[in-house]
């Protein structure tokens, strides 16, 4: 952290916030400007938020924090690549994961049948929602434990381990005895009791990034599960609202890039969320994949029209197939210069 | 809804939407314009999801609502204005209410200290953080249980009723029996797992907009209360996510009208964490007010650089009495034009 | 500015790191902590780019900028308040000043009317778009010529000092002999050839924020002015884009305080842009000017359903003198918690 | 356009809607539902920002676009991809084009070196900025006329066409003569009097997205151009506007699948801004690749710490050519479900 302090700052109220700054353990170290000192917090073993209060004291501009706040989750505290196994599926390694499956379990031929095709068209892990987060109350919320029979009945006909959202710490024993993977939805990335419980448990975890969420804040959320006890974790990148309204959301590729260069966690990609439209979803994994992700998560329904949710941006099988076909064709050549110019 | 068919659509397509809009508990009406037609959906009680879904079936472009989701919250379910009462404060009435204290409880003083004076100042809530929502794990997370005592303790010997946030169902019991008012956190806006368990309570409700939630969004969370029985809530507009750095949260001020407008909910403004900045909480709870707020909510520290949490943000016991002065203040007047010219 | 080294940076690194400071005209001043070095760039004769550019120097992670960067529009600068006057008209003086009338000028039957009227009901400025920046080129673009002499002629009549939007340097001769006052619009905020001309000029200037400019992008847009030599200059917020679809734009009035807060220079309010709802208006206006506005811009015509442009947002004659009125009503009162505990 | 009734509309309110919508040259379609009725205005020779100020007439809730409002640039309007020629380079056609160079021309020797560099690397159009838009009137502002020399004589001897920005209608001449392509910077892409004047030169342009305009008014300042008679556009995305911090701008990857699918103009990508760190300009050049773009466009500098503007986002010499041997590497193989379970 740098104090700055403001321009017309007295010498009582520098030393006062050179106290401070020792109280919270850390070592303050001024610089004396033409206009007004800042003082530079040194050390690790002291408290941020403490300092972040100095803020109020008098004669303080602002305070501007300098490194990362978190620890597990950053390449300083693990230098190799985390892999991150569910089942026989290891996220994180040489190759990508394609995760697929309906936005919402609605029936045992509707899970049935898209698994099967999903994991012919290369899948091999399968998404169901059970508990579903809806906007407005009078939406489809899932059906629950039902849901859950059901995933674990596919999985072992067709041997692919599941990912379910968990949305309440009541729910995740059940969940747990289902899954093989829980997933924390973008509006409860910053459900703190929730992330809390949720490392305890001894199941991967797919973190989404909130709506709204800077990827510090991201991988502080992260922070929670590891710091609990739960280094399974993998991050996903889902698209963050902006101005644009022709896309559901904003999908932050670079995010996926970023996160990964900070953090030594795997790091996938939604497009289905991500762009909220069919169309987008085959060019935008193209793009996750190029960018880095180390896998995707893409909402496949037999008949997206009839969907009780997403319907809208969800893929029908054939369109599923066609994807995955398209995620390992050759991109466009560059025009080299030097081809002609050499 | 509007089904809006993509230019070239066939007649098939659109008689498959005609037929799917029926289906789905609407009664389609068909306009069919130079280049495309479009399918109105009529009526209110089939799924609006469905309709939604629709958006994948051939030959549609878009689908675009054009009525508000919402209905226990709006002003059509109820014109008259709702007033929640807490305690002896009524919130939605006739006068502003001013809810003020620490973010969180940090001891027994802090929290006497700070609720005397804001009394004495005029405040006739209290508020103050029992379990904490922190960004980071490292920060410090509220004294859970040893708060809420000391918040009791403190509304025996003050008579201000106390609201402060639950963070999980886990302690809604508890909480409950210490406090007057529940808050729903911006970051839990969405947990619609909390907010079903909220429902079945009979304490009042204070519902924090989310940082990235919309106003319609932020209406829907609340129906999810009404929905399942607690018509006691307080909407609490606390600043939005956007692109301005300088201060810690867009205020959205002009939701507050519009939450009026839309709804018969009480609607209060929270300027602390709406701006995150001491210096500008004046001005933006007289602008509040100048709007139409019902109350507002203001953090208060007797030493905010020492505030174990959003001391940047918080006011001191003098700088908030000198606030709550300046809120009846007058206004500066106009240039009236005509009392030059006429 | 601080040099944020890397964990890991080299002596040599930081050595370099030192050099460059120096010679981009600053002192550097080394913090070493325990995992990284800091650099404190100290003095204001250097270039701020040049130090910027460090974050591409070997071993540098990030380069965090401490103090504000514009000088003249500060209160650093210039203490007191600035008043910029348009005819008789004082901007930022013990008034509120109100300025009003249509989007575009239509007609001179249009025009008269409304500024009859707004000078009536209290306006002492009067708007009206001549060049119209659009969306879309197949909208109307404004009368040109023919509405600066309607303009010019409604002046006349009314005694009302007149602003107007000039959209490029081509224009400022012709508009600059017609108008009392030039706007400068939202989306040419970064129009810095134009701002760089209207620097030239003698007239006041109205300065819009842009639609995703921070405070301090403002500041400084309105810095290229005074740099210029032009320091008559208005600051004027119309509401920045985010998420939120039910309102036009995102009014942000705690940003007026704040800009008020940063700079010497008049602040006004414009709630016609800032929330795009007619009904929004009247409480937005009071709010602006409890939070310190010195004036407002309202979009106001004779019959807005048959407005050229911003028909929606625009007040009609009565619903004017009715937000006129509704100004200086008082506002709820506060419930004081003395009154009835003391 | 759908014109929305309010619940509560009368039969008077409702025909004249009607009436208003026959006068706004539609054809009015009703729909009655049971709340309340939608007028569909049909037919495409009408005024639709007319329609939109019927938003302002009694008993209206809310006028709502169906169609998108461009013409020329859209898919209907031509169903082959344009291809926008250069010199001899080609944009839109099979293969990716790069562009690239430094930020700021600065000198011969940095601009032919970096010119020599980035052909030798595969770069077959050269950038560099002549007339500088910079945030603060403080900040390096570009050689002018210099670097339009410069620029011409660079291109002469290497063959590389060259790309440059014009930031008013004043220097449209002098640039057209020195330059192959103008650009249009991205806080000018709604300076429509830059606009209109770039449509009548016979110069390709590079049409740069605003930080905050959707992809619909990016189509629509691409409409003014070839309405205006210039029917050689390319689109830029480079980067919006968004709460993140971590990044000078959220790259919006999605919107160039999504602008390509919506016009025939060919969109080209520009990490430098986009994301504003050299780390991620590599791997958000493969993504914007796989995602469909036409081009790049990337800052390169021979000695990036020393750029006199975007140093911290230029790729020295070496990167640059290290960036373009892994546009063509391989991505990560899909872990393909039935290569183990078949």
């Amino acid at each position: 952290m740098v104090i700055n302090m403001a321009a017309g700052a007295s010498e009582a109220e520098l030393q006062h916030v050179i106290d401070r700054v020792r109280e919270c353990g850390f070592q303050p170290h001024v610089t004396r400007g033409t206009e007004r000192a800042i003082v530079a917090a040194v050390g690790s073993g002291g408290s941020r938020s403490s300092l972040e209060a100095l803020a109020a004291a008098p004669g303080v501009e602002t305070v501007v924090p300098i490194a990362h706040p978190f620890k597990l989750v950053s390449r300083i505290a693990r230098s190799e690549r985390t892999r991150v196994c569910v089942g026989d599926v290891c996220i994180g390694g040489d190759e990508v994961v394609v995760i697929a499956g309906p936005c919402s379990v609605e029936s045992r031929e509707q899970l049935m049948s898209t698994a099967r095709a999903v994991k012919a068209a290369g899948a091999t892990m399968l998404r169901g929602g059970a508990y579903k987060p809806r906007t407005s109350p009078y939406d489809f919320q899932g059906l629950g434990l039902e849901a859950l029979q059901l995933l674990s009945e596919v999985r072992e006909e067709t041997g692919l381990p599941v990912v379910t959202e968990v949305m309440s710490t009541d729910d995740i024993e059940l969940i747990a005895a289902h899954a093989d993977m829980l997933q924390v939805g973008a509006r409860n990335m910053q459900n703190f009791a929730l992330l809390r419980q949720l490392a305890k448990t001894d199941k991967p975890i797919l973190l989404k990034r909130g709506p709204s969420a800077t990827v510090k804040e991201w991988l502080l959320a992260a922070e929670y599960l590891l710091a609990g006890g739960n280094c399974n974790v993998v991050l996903c990148e889902r698209g963050i609202k902006t101005f644009e309204t022709e896309m559901r959301n904003t999908l932050d590729l670079a995010a996926v890039a970023l996160a990964r260069e900070l953090s030594h966690l795997p790091v996938i990609a939604d497009p289905s969320h991500g762009t909220g439209r069919r169309d987008l979803i085959a060019p935008a994994s193209r793009a996750a994949i190029a960018i880095g992700a180390d896998g995707l998560i893409i909402e496949v329904h037999p008949c997206p029209e009839r969907a009780m949710s997403d319907g809208a941006q969800s893929l029908n099988l054939n369109e599923f197939a066609a994807m995955m076909r398209s995620l390992t064709a050759p991109v466009r050549p560059i025009a080299m210069g030097m081809a002609v110019g050499a």
